[in-house]
C-alpha cells in the first residue's frame, strides 16, 4: 500500500523536498516511477553489455596464454560455453536462483518469464541479460585452468550443469533472498559467488584432469618454461583491459538501480574503487615480481589486474579510494604467489584462473568487514566456507563421474598433436613471413 | 494538433495516469517529452556506438579469416570503407531514404541537416549517427567475400555507390516510409535492408570477380585447405565477440525508442532474443559438423552464431525465448550447409558472408510471420525478392561495367605475391621467434 | 539564490515553457535537477568507459607497431601506466587541476573527495573517473614514441609525474578555470591540453633518448624498413578502431552534460563531428599517400584517422559536417608529412605519436575560430605556445635529470636482444605451425 500511496502523493511532496533536498544523502527521490523504471534498464542493459563483453576477454585471455596448438578449440569453448551458459540460464538457472523461499535452499525449474511492471522497478528481461552474463563469467573461469587436455564436449556437458544447476543455486542462497543471505553474508557483485564459484569448479577439474603431458618434471619441479610458453602476450593483454572495461558493468550494475541521485552516486563511486582496485593489482605484481624474481613479470602484472578485480568484487562500494588500492594489491600479490603455489602442488592451472579467481575471491570476501560495519568476518568465513565447499564437492562428483565413464582427458596421441588438430581440425596461425 | 494537446494537457493528466498504471502494457507515459528525447537520443547514441564498434568486429573476422598475405588490405579495405561510407551517407543517403515520399520509391539528394526538436522525439544527429552505422555495416559485409583478389581503389568506389545510392534506396523504400512499408512488409532491422543487401552486393561481385588462383582444381573440387588457410583463429573469435556485442545495439536501437517504460521493456526483451538467437546458431552449428562432419568445426561455429544473429534481426521482439533459439539455430544450419553449397557452385567467398548474410538473411525475414501475426508470408517474400533482386542487379551491372573498363582484378602477379605486397606495400606481420 | 529560485518555481513555470517551446534552442528546460544529476552522471560514466577502453586501443596500437622482441615491454607499459596514472590522478592530480583558483595557475595536493549533490548537476566520482581517463590518455601517447629502447621502471617514474603533477597543472589552466581559460583560450576536449601535452611530453623523451640502434644510416637517411617492420597490422587496426570508439565517450563526454534536450542534441553533434573527421583523416591520408607515393599506406590511413581525431578534438561541436571533414582531413595530411619530417630531423618516434597527437593537435586548436567566433586566433596561438612549451621544457628537465643519474636508455646489448627478453622475460609470440 505504500507503494501506492508514494505514487499518489509523491508529486504533490516533491516540491517540498527539492526546497529541503541540500544533499543528496537524503534518500528520497523527486523521479518517478516511470523514469527511474527506465533508468534502471538502462543500467542492466549498458552494464550488461560491458560484462557480455567479457567473454572476449575471457577468450582472449585463454587463447594468448595457451601454446599455439590449442588456441582454436580455447576459442571454441568460449563461444561455446557462453552460448550453452545463456540457454541453460534462461531455461532453468534463473527461477533455480529467484524462485527460492526466502532463507530457502533451492528454487524452482520454471523457465524465466516476463513480469514487468513499473513498480517492480526495472525490466525483467534487462535483469535476466545482467544475470545471464554473471552466469557465462563463471563458467568462463573453468575453461582456461583446463585447456589443452580436456576433450571438448565433456567441457560442454560441464558448462551446461554448472550455468543450469551449480551456480544457480548458490546464486538463489544469496541474492535470491536464501540462507545465506538470511545469514548475514555479504558479497556485493560475487568475489565469491561467481569468482570463486568458477575457479573452485576449476580447481576439482584439474586435480581429476591432471597436468599436461611434460608439464611437471619427474622430479617434481616444472618443466622449462619454453614448450609451455604463452601463445600471444598481446591478446593476453587485450584480453585483460577487455574484462577490466567488462568489470565496471559487473560491479557497476550490481547496485541494480540507478534511478536516484543516490544510486547515481553509488554506481560512480563503484566505478572508481573498481578502476583503483585493478591498479592496485597491476602495480603490486609488477614492483613484488621486479623485487623478489628480478624480472617484470608482464603476466602477473596482468594476472595481477585480475586478482585486483576480483578482491573489490565483494565490496566495491564502501571502500575509500586508498582502501580499494590496498585492498587490489593485496590481491595483485595473492596472483603472485598463488601461481607458485600451486606450481609447487603440481597442479596445471593454464592460465592462472584459480589464484586470480578463487584465492583473491577468498580474500575479497574475507576484506569486506574492514570497511563495511554491516558484515562480520564470521558471517563471510561461513559464506565462503559453504558455496566452495559445495562448488568444489559437487563439481568434483561430475567431473569424477565423467572421467569413469566416457572420459575428459584426450588421448596421449591427441594431446601431442595438440587440441586443435584433434578436436576440430583448425589451426590457429597460418602465418607466413 | 493531438501533440500540442498532449503537451498542455499531458502533466495533468499525468496524475491520473499515475493512479491506474499498474501494468506498463498500458502505453500511456508519465515521462515528460524533454526527458524522453533524452532518453531515445541516449539509446541511439549508446546503440549506435555498439554498431559503430561492429566495424572492427568485421575487420578483425576477414582479417583473421584471409591467408597471411592479405592481411593488411582487408585492413585497410575495412578503414577505408566504414570512413566512405559514413561521408557518402551523409553526403546523400539519409535523405535519400528519408526523403522519400510516402509510399514512394526514392528520395531527394539533399545533404543531412539537423532539425532537432522536442517534439520530433530525438536529437537528430543521434539518428543519423545510428543509420549511419547500419549503412556501413551493409558494405562491411561486402568487403569479405571478394578478398585477396580485388583492386583496393575500385573496391572503394563500389563502397561509395552502394553506401551512398544502393542502400539507402532500399534503404527508404521501408524505413523511409517507402512502397515496401506500405505494402506491409515487416523487417525490424534489417535481416534483408542490411544483410540481405550487404550479401547479394558481395554476391553479384563475387561471380564477376571469380575464385582465387587455385581455389578450385580443374575437376571442380576445392583445393586443399592448407594454402587458403585461415591467419588467425583467435582474430576471427574476437571478431565475433565483438560483432555479437555490437548486434544488442544493432537489434535493440531499433527499436527507436527508450522514452517509457513499455520501450525500455521491448529494448530488454530484444537484447533477449538477439543473445539467444546467436547462441543457438553457436551451438547449432558445433553439433550438426560434430555429427555430420567428425570434427566440432570452430569456423562454422563462429559464423554460425552470424547467421543466428542475422535471422534474429528481422523480428527480435516478438519471438519467445524459445522460438529466439530455434529461429537463430536454423540461422546457424544455413550456414553450414550454405557454406558447402558455394564451395559446390564454385563461387569463393572469402569469410563466407553471403551464407551468413544473405542465406540466414532471407530465412530470419521469411521467418517474421512464424512469431509477428502482422505480417505475411506473401508480403515478407514480396520484400525479400524485390530487395534482394534490386540490389544484385544493380551491383552487377556496376561491377561489370567496372570489370570492363579499368578493372577490378588484381594481375596474376599481383595476387601470387598478395595484396599486401601489391597493393599497400605492408606486411601484415613480422614475427621472429 | 537563482538556482534555489528555479527549483521553487521551475515545476510551476515548465506548462508555460512546454507551450513555447518549438525549438530546442531554447536553453530552459522541464527536467528536474535531479533527472539531470542522473543523466549528466550516466553520460560521464558511459563515456567515461568507451576512454578508458581507448587504453586498450593504445596497447594494441603500440604492440602492432613495435618489432616483435618488444611486444610484450609495451604492453606492461601501457597497463602499468594506466593504473599508475589514475593513482597519482586520485592522490594529486584532481585537486592540482580542479582545486585552482580562478584564473589562477596551480590548485592544491589535496587527494579528491567526494562532494557530490543535486545542485552540482553530476556525480564528483563520475567526473574524477571521467577526467582520470583523459589523464591516463595523456601518458598513453608517450609510451609508443620511445618504445624498443626504454628501461621500463624509468618510464614507470616519468609517467607518474606526467599523470600526476605535469598534466593536472595544463588541466587546471583551463578545464579549472585558471589563466588560460580566463583569456579565453579554447580546447573543447583537448587537442592542446591532452593530446600535444602528450606529444610535447614524447617529443622532449625523444630527443634525449635517441633512435633505435641502427634506425638511421650514417648518411642520416631511415634505415630499410625491414628490420624495424611493424610485427601485427591487424592490431594495428584493431587499436585504431577502438580508439575511434573511445573517441566518441572523449568529445561527447566533454559536452559535460546531457540533462536537457539541448545537451543531448549537442552529445550527438558532436558524435557526428567526430565520426566525420576521422573518417576525413584516413580518406585525406589513403589519398595522398597513393598519390605522392604509389601505393596506399595502410598504416598512414590508420595513423591519419588518429590526426583527423586529434584535430577536431579541439572545436567537435561547432562546425558543420564538410568542416568536420575538411579539419580531419588536413589532421590526415598532417600526420603523413609529419612523420617524413620527424624522418628527416632523424627523431625515432616509433609508432608516429607525434605527428599525429601534437602535430595534428596543434592545428585542431588553430583551427577553432573557423568554425567558433567565440575564438581569437591569437589566443589559440597563446594556449597553443604556452601548454607546449611547459609541457616540453618540464618533461626535457625530467628525462634530462633521469638520463644523468640511473639512466633511461637500454644497455646495447639489452637492446640487441630486445625489451621482452631483457625487462621482462616473457617473449610475446611463441607461435608454430
Amino acid at each position: 500500500m505504500s507503494k501506492l500511496y508514494k505514487k499518489l502523493i509523491g508529486p504533490l511532496v516533491s516540491l517540498f523536498f527539492l526546497l529541503n533536498m541540500t544533499s543528496v544523502g537524503n534518500a528520497e527521490t523527486t523521479v518517478s516511477a516511470e523514469v527511474g523504471f527506465i533508468f534502471n534498464t538502462f543500467l542492466f542493459l549498458v552494464c550488461g553489455f560491458l560484462v557480455m563483453f567479457m567473454a572476449a576477454g575471457f577468450a582472449m585471455l585463454e587463447a594468448g596464454m595457451v601454446t599455439s596448438k590449442s588456441v582454436s578449440v580455447i576459442c571454441a569453448k568460449n563461444i561455446g560455453l557462453f552460448s550453452i551458459a545463456g540457454i541453460m540460464f534462461w531455461m532453468f538457472g534463473y527461477n533455480l536462483a529467484y524462485g527460492i523461499p526466502e532463507g530457502g535452499y533451492i528454487g524452482n525449474f520454471i523457465p524465466w518469464s516476463d513480469a514487468s511492471k513499473v513498480d517492480t522497478g526495472y525490466s525483467d528481461g534487462s535483469d535476466w541479460y545482467f544475470q545471464m552474463v554473471f552466469c557465462a563469467t563463471t563458467v568462463s573461469i573453468v575453461s582456461g585452468t583446463m585447456a589443452e587436455r580436456i576433450k571438448l564436449w565433456p567441457f560442454f556437458l560441464f558448462a551446461a550443469i554448472l550455468s543450469g544447476i551449480i551456480y544457480p543455486i548458490v546464486m538463489g542462497w544469496q541474492w535470491g533472498g536464501g540462507w545465506l543471505a538470511t545469514a548475514g553474508f555479504s558479497d556485493f557483485a560475487g568475489s565469491t559467488l561467481v569468482h570463486s564459484t568458477g575457479g573452485a569448479a576449476a580447481l576439482a577439474g584439474a586435480i581429476l584432469l591432471g597436468p599436461r603431458l611434460g608439464r611437471f618434471t619427474k622430479t617434481g619441479e616444472p618443466a622449462p618454461i619454453k614448450p609451455f610458453a604463452a601463445s600471444s602476450i598481446p591478446l593476453v593483454t587485450l584480453g585483460i583491459f577487455i574484462l577490466w572495461l567488462g568489470w565496471f558493468g559487473f560491479n557497476g550494475g550490481s547496485q541494480l538501480a540507478m534511478g536516484t541521485a543516490v544510486d547515481a552516486i553509488a554506481v560512480s563511486t563503484i566505478f572508481m574503487n573498481t578502476f583503483l582496485a585493478g591498479a592496485g593489482g597491476v602495480m603490486a605484481a609488477a614492483i613484488v615480481t621486479r623485487i623478489a624474481f628480478g624480472k617484470t613479470d608482464v603476466i602477473q602484472m596482468l594476472n595481477g589486474c585480475i586478482g585486483g578485480l576480483v578482491a573489490i568484487t565483494a565490496e566495491p562500494l564502501m571502500p575509500s579510494p586508498l582502501a580499494a588500492i590496498l585492498i587490489g594489491a593485496v590481491g595483485g600479490i595473492i596472483v603472485v604467489y598463488g601461481t607458485k603455489f600451486l606450481l609447487a602442488m603440481k597442479i596445471d592451472d593454464v592460465v592462472g584462473a584459480i589464484p586470480a579467481h578463487l584465492f583473491a575471491g577468498i580474500w575479497g570476501t574475507l576484506a569486506v568487514p574492514i570497511t563495511n560495519s554491516g558484515a562480520s568476518f564470521a558471517t563471510q568465513l561461513l559464506g565462503i566456507v559453504s558455496i566452495n565447499a559445495f562448488v568444489f564437492v559437487i563439481s568434483f562428483i561430475i567431473w569424477f563421474l565423467m572421467k569413469n565413464t566416457f572420459g575428459i582427458r584426450l588421448s596421449k596421441d591427441g594431446e601431442t598433436k595438440g587440441t586443435d588438430v584433434t578436436e576440430t581440425g583448425v589451426i590457429a596461425y597460418a602465418i607466413r613471413d
